[in-house]
């Protein structure tokens, strides 16, 4: 996994992060947070906030105290251990674009289906910048929607041995989520072995969303109590499109996500104490005039900076960034709108990185090509962003000797030393002349990403796993199916 | 024009600095540079540098002298006093690519013409966000060869009433571009009033590139000597593409970068001590399996990031950046490599951005549609780089009042007061719903920047000169014409 030695790029003041601070104090305090369960709500009491009706009003010292409980950092296992990720300090991991309706291949945009759902599986496994194919890669709209995160767990877990994120729709799925997990990791020896394996050290990560502005809902919380109770990762992320669920004002949108985001882990780390939580933030704007989604702007890139500053403030790994773009195909807007997040995701040191690949039209899309385009420039960027060796050999004086004023260094010494790894090698860009690109078919980057994507998936191989364990893991799918009646 | 008052990202530790400190003086001392000039020769041996055959072998505290004759920022004079840009400090200026031979628009590709060229100039005077269409926005292969650099100068001393740049081919063609200047600041009062008042405040900036490695050529020279005499900024740029302009390691090439460029400068501190000068930057890398250039690469945002912190450690205002590619159409390579420079541009705080719009095609291209798109992305970093105000009002407690838990902001009050200056609006990227975007054509970005440069020429308005300036420039045009023997 990659390790950010980079500085980071910090544009709050001191003086602006004490405005901030008492912003979120007075909105706790003051306005409260709804919580939409009654279980958070008695726990929540019983811990000493004030709650009426579906209001919390906290103590904001409480929060921090519930705050200092959870770890700095922590590992996420994955089956294979050369996949386990470390969330948190120096460290990034980087997921596949999560919940899109629609996929995008080509010309052809369409509702997606199971068979979407494990090619971009395969995908994730196949590029080994991505640290997981993440949970829902897109909807498997194929499937009955009861039962269809049985399919998207069993796919993850078999398909890739990369770590993956558990289902949030409600509380039986993430049992489910957590079952299965148990059986993977019992790793033959039961599922109680297992889930013991997965408590003391997290096996899945989840996506626990605030329902923006200032509640949290009850089906989110009902997944939140399973996880968090399993010792499992949760992040917990404020949804904010600034102008809909938030001020329009970026200050404003900080201090809602230091609301939403402080109060959903005060509450997991009162139903477990020292759970593993991540501080998300998912942050952009509308278009004022449309009302539509927009994503790469400056606001959101602004966003994410202040935001990376504001989770080291509190102690706390954060989520953020991804390859995010409003574009309905992979073009130059995808291109540069996806880099206006992800280079700000690297500059602020976002530990979890989610739509890291495939992310198209806002979301609503996960586009085959976007896949590979955005698994080529989180590899470009994880170069940018390591430490240059500044060293008396790295001047290559003797270099200049050999070469002398005003020669090449094509065919110096020096240069065929290093030749074969001085440069990151793209695998996607071209650099050809125009005589050599138009004898190759004059192929702009999203057909040359189509053939990439292609061939990969024809090249992929699963993982291997023990026919035990995919047994169990296949009855246990059934079984369950069964018993959610479809 | 735009002030950056986001703080400056360096990666350079004092250490690392005081190691690139010791190689530049290393070379310039021990390897030394050549000056392919008897004059510069004659003028570095009278000033104490010792000089054998072509190669002057540098005292390097005698350089820092000479650098710290150099101001630290200076204006650059537009006709329109509006457009008068500075170099220096905070502020960052924007010019158009520069050089290219060739011209895409849409899928054609073919020889760049003199109408191409005042197209270009054109487009650049109708964005805003940029500060000149620089010098060479294309090279107008229609004209002949030695008069072509009267015609570009007086397209860009007509068609635009922006800051331009000098032409650089020849002592006398710098002396063409001086003259020409004169005519236009003289504003009426004739050539030698105009004269007197570029000297005063310069109404040129000039890139002096260097022959890298450590040689500067004499036309270069004979046309530094014309513009460092009449005051007039100019650029030294090394012009190094790793691997093969220098060494394979980025310390390296930084080393060789900061000799070529101080002893360019003390160079032109020697010719005229106080004269603006500008430290240059180019700095990309080869595949090292083709040899072709590769722009937008981890290795040169890097190489941008150190060369900020250098100029600033030499106290001398830079020139980097751009919107660079390697790719040959307007696709989301183009998109995301352009920002793989252009974001690190803003981040080092770049005061001079050459090729900021239209550069296409490793340089050999300047292309209409990636123009437009350039000019977006220049925008959207612009709006990016802005620092937030962050104040008690900007928490919007009242917003979350008015609203409530879990409503929405899009008709509160509090928006309806901010919603048409609350977020950057971008004029090219599209946010559109999928049913709308069909509904209008399902255009992709380059699509939809083809429609906008040609409404912007349509639209284009010469801004006003007066006749008799026009005059005087057509009849120098005419007489030196005639005098080269086109």
């Amino acid at each position: 996994m990659f390790r950010n030695q980079m500085p980071r790029y910090e544009i709050l003041s001191a003086d602006a992060m004490a405005t901030l601070d008492a912003g979120w104090r007075r909105l706790v305090s003051e306005l409260g947070v709804e919580f939409m369960s009654q279980r958070a709500l008695d726990l929540l009491g019983q811990a000493g906030q004030k709650v009426e009706d579906n209001k919390v009003f906290f103590d904001p010292e409480w929060i921090l105290e519930q705050v200092a409980k959870a770890p700095r950092s922590f590992d996420v296992q994955a089956r294979n251990p050369a996949n386990t990720i470390h969330i948190g300090d120096d460290m990034m991991s980087f997921g596949a674009v999560y919940g899109p309706p629609f996929v995008r291949e080509g010309e052809v945009r369409r509702d997606a289906t199971m068979a979407d759902f494990r090619n971009f599986t395969k995908l994730a496994q196949s590029f080994p910048t991505l640290d997981s194919a993440g949970g829902v890669v897109c909807e498997p709209n194929d499937t009955p929607l009861d039962s269809r995160h049985l399919d998207m767990t069993y796919a993850l877990a078999t398909l890739t041995d990369k770590i993956f994120m558990g289902n949030v729709v409600s509380g039986p799925n993430a049992r489910d989520t957590l079952e299965l997990a148990s059986i993977l990791f019992g790793d033959g020896n039961g599922r109680e072995v297992g889930r013991e394996r997965i408590e003391q050290t997290p096996a899945t990560i989840s996506l626990i969303n605030c329902n923006s502005p200032l509640r949290w809902d009850d089906r989110m919380l009902d997944a939140l109590f399973e996880y968090a109770e399993a010792n499992q990762a949760v992040v917990l992320t404020p949804f904010i499109l600034m102008g809909a669920m938030s001020p329009v004002t970026i200050p404003a949108a900080l201090v809602q996500q230091i609301a939403e985001a402080l109060t959903g882990i005060a509450l997991a780390q009162t139903i477990r104490p020292g759970c593993p939580v991540v501080f998300g933030s998912f942050l952009s704007n509308i278009d004022m005039q449309s009302g539509s989604p927009t994503f790469g702007t400056p606001e959101s890139g602004i966003g994410l900076l202040c935001t990376g500053q504001i989770a080291r403030h509190f102690g706390l790994p954060f989520r953020s960034g991804g390859t995010l773009t409003s574009s309905q195909v992979p073009d130059a807007q995808a291109g540069y709108e996806a880099l206006m997040t992800l280079l700000p995701t690297f500059l602020a040191g976002a530990n979890w990185v989610m739509h890291s690949a495939g992310w198209l039209e806002g979301g609503l899309v996960a586009g085959f090509e976007k896949f590979v385009i955005d698994a080529q420039i989180v590899e470009m960027l994880q170069h940018e962003f390591t430490p240059l060796e500044i060293d008396e050999e790295s001047m290559a004086f003797g270099a200049h000797e050999e070469v002398g004023h005003g020669g090449h260094f094509l065919g110096a010494m020096h240069t065929m030393e290093r030749f074969r790894t001085c440069f990151y090698r793209p695998f996607l860009n071209s650099s050809d002349n125009y005589e050599r690109w138009m004898r190759n078919g004059a192929k702009d980057t999203a057909t040359r990403a189509g053939e990439i994507y292609k061939k990969r998936l024809e090249e992929y191989e699963p993982p291997p796993l023990d026919d035990a364990v995919r047994q169990e893991l296949e009855e246990y799918v059934v079984r369950r199916r069964a018993e959610l009646g479809d």
